[in-house]
């Protein structure tokens, strides 16, 4: 199996870099060659075959390679579209917001846990002091499965309480976020790894974004979609829905994938725009922390997929981001600093020129600015004690 | 005009209690009685002109009063509805945090500020330390109507900050929340009293989650639909959109309402159990803090409407308010302690029958546990602390 075979085969399976094949029942989170595990082309959707009386991502059914009767739906998807007059542009805003724990991570979590309610699992392990952590906690609870959250000592209660009310088993770990990282790495060896970053079935429900933007514009492909990158889920759930779309021959084109990094954690972007890492400086903290994943297991995919829909990316500042947080909230939209990094980038792009006048371009915005009250605190504060 | 009169008029008015009539484009919020002004009856909604691509409430625009050109959206409305087993029963839970503020207000700002936009409305007026407050910030923002919010001076920085992001005028008044509504009441005189518990066209964007309901439900009416009230304008949306379709012989029947309220504030079920007012101890705080509501403008009606659905209302006890949220959360929904009086009612009316094991019942979560981050976490400290 290389990366260049497209054909979508009638019994999907798991393929991990080097080409190692995968039965899809395999509780494995990652390939013999310790790479990523991705799932081999599907068929995609066709119009006819969407559930339109499914108020969630769930009227994909077709194309998300779950049997139907292990779902497990707290009503994610099916999140609005704003269009909005930006700078001279038609610009739609799809809201990701609007999900059940508030975050697009939501409709990965939903399909990765019905898939892992459909093994017979009893038990998940995730690690993430944020977003991840407490949508792990909300389907695992509304499956009846144990969940476990590895979180940085440092994590203060109010982060993890939607976790702990989810009856989350909470562990406390010391040192840095890769530490933790390793720690849950340590202990998937025992309880099955429900990773965000890590885990196949999570991009099958990620990708159901692409398929309602597709939808929302009457079945045609935008031409360019705005994306933020902390591991990349985005660009990649785009690619794939996107690349099933194209060869089945319901769009006419890829949309670029623009996409924002915060500078100092421009792990995607750089690569994109052939710097060598060492031009960045070092790790510092950005008030864009859902973005600031210092290595992401599917880095070198997610850059692929941002050349083969002749996109681009960009390393944006933390003015720039503060700034983009208080635009858009002057436009009535209150998205966490992490999602305003795709409004950095949308900028940077319209200024360059790369966004063209006449374009149909669609911004993603993450998850909610409430999620974040500190953080939004901080960027209006600033702004009042000016 | 009585409130018998029902048939729906070409040319919508509005009305107080005393039955006089004022023009739509009135700019007035109450009537020269100095009660509140309510809409004549309209159409109601078709399945036929239900716009079915329109991702948001604005799908019934046929069925609000509001000008299209002058819309103003941020995608609201069109939420899901979840069905899970609850204590044997199918119940549907209505999960209204899926809102650009992520509660329900949103619905009826998004219909009230664009019927003010169309009144060539610059300044509006609300007063409110929570939801109500950040959604006419948000819609105004959109609508680039200038926005004051008068909130109690002892409203944490914390609570008003979604406000000021979106450029809202904040004023701090001393004293209680009474004191707060007279001076608005007071500044009203010169600036448009844009209050989520007087304006007419606030109910006209409430009342879609009825059309929600019946459409979600195959255009069927369900048996009850629990709901908790502080100003009572979910049970008099309801009331408003169930009867159109009644009406117009969509539906068979009026679902019962049937309505929670924290047991200090039970001004409305009070009225419904007919219990004096003063069996009542006084108003102490309570943790569904968006239901404390002592005075509702609209009580009598919203008293009628639950009695004319043959509903039922009940008070509620503060542990059974914590323990709803600690029971919702343990399904992976995670809903304000406001929102969870819903829960506490429907375990009432289960436990006491008025609910029936085979029928269709629908309870409405009006806004998300993670605006209420320090309420949630005292309900979940207090459970890890046994």
């Amino acid at each position: 199996m290389t990366t260049g075979d497209k054909s979508p085969t009638t019994v999907p399976f798991l393929y991990d870099r080097s080409g190692n094949r995968y039965d899809v029942t395999d509780p494995r989170w990652r390939g013999d060659d310790g790479t990523p595990l991705a799932l081999s082309p599907l068929r995609g959707i066709t119009p006819d075959r969407i559930v339109t009386s499914e108020r969630s991502l769930w009227r994909y059914q077709a194309a998300i390679p779950v049997d139907p009767k292990h779902r497990v739906s707290l009503g994610e998807g099916c999140t609005p579209m704003v269009p909005l007059t930006w700078d001279g542009r038609r610009v739609h805003f799809k809201l990701e917001w609007f999900n059940p724990t508030m975050s697009f991570k939501d409709r990965g979590v939903s399909v990765m846990i019905s898939h892992l309610a459909g093994q017979g699992t009893r038990r998940v392990l995730e690690d993430s002091s944020g977003n991840g952590g407490a949508s792990v906690a909300a389907y695992s609870a509304a499956a009846g499965i144990q969940a476990r959250i590895i979180v940085p000592e440092s994590t203060s209660a109010a982060k993890i309480v939607q976790s702990r009310a989810h009856g989350a088993q909470i562990e406390l770990v010391g040192g840095t976020r890769e530490q933790v990282s390793s720690e849950a790495i340590r202990q998937s060896e025992w309880i099955t790894y429900a990773s965000h970053n890590w885990h196949p079935f999570f991009l099958q429900g990620i990708k159901t974004v692409a398929y309602e933007i597709w939808e929302d514009l009457g079945f045609a492909a935008p031409d360019n979609v705005v994306l933020v990158a902390g591991a990349g889920s985005n660009i990649l759930g785009c690619d794939i829905a996107f690349g099933e779309l194209l060869d089945a021959g319901r769009i006419e084109h890829r949309p670029r994938l623009l996409v924002g990094q915060p500078e100092h954690w421009a792990t995607i972007a750089d690569a994109v725009n052939d710097l060598a890492p060492t031009t960045r400086r070092e790790r510092v903290p950005t008030i864009a922390e859902g973005a600031s994943i210092a290595d992401p297991p599917r880095a070198p995919e997610a850059v692929q997929a941002i050349r083969r829909s002749g996109g681009a990316a960009v390393a944006v500042s933390e003015e720039a981001i503060r700034a983009a947080v208080r635009r858009l909230a002057s436009r009535g939209l209150y998205a966490e600093p992490t999602s305003c990094v795709a409004i950095a980038a949308l900028d940077h792009f319209i200024a360059d020129g790369t966004i063209g006048a006449d374009e149909t371009t669609v911004v993603v915005l993450t998850g909610a600015g409430a999620k974040s009250s500190e953080k939004m605190a901080s960027v209006f504060d600033q702004d009042t004690h000016r």
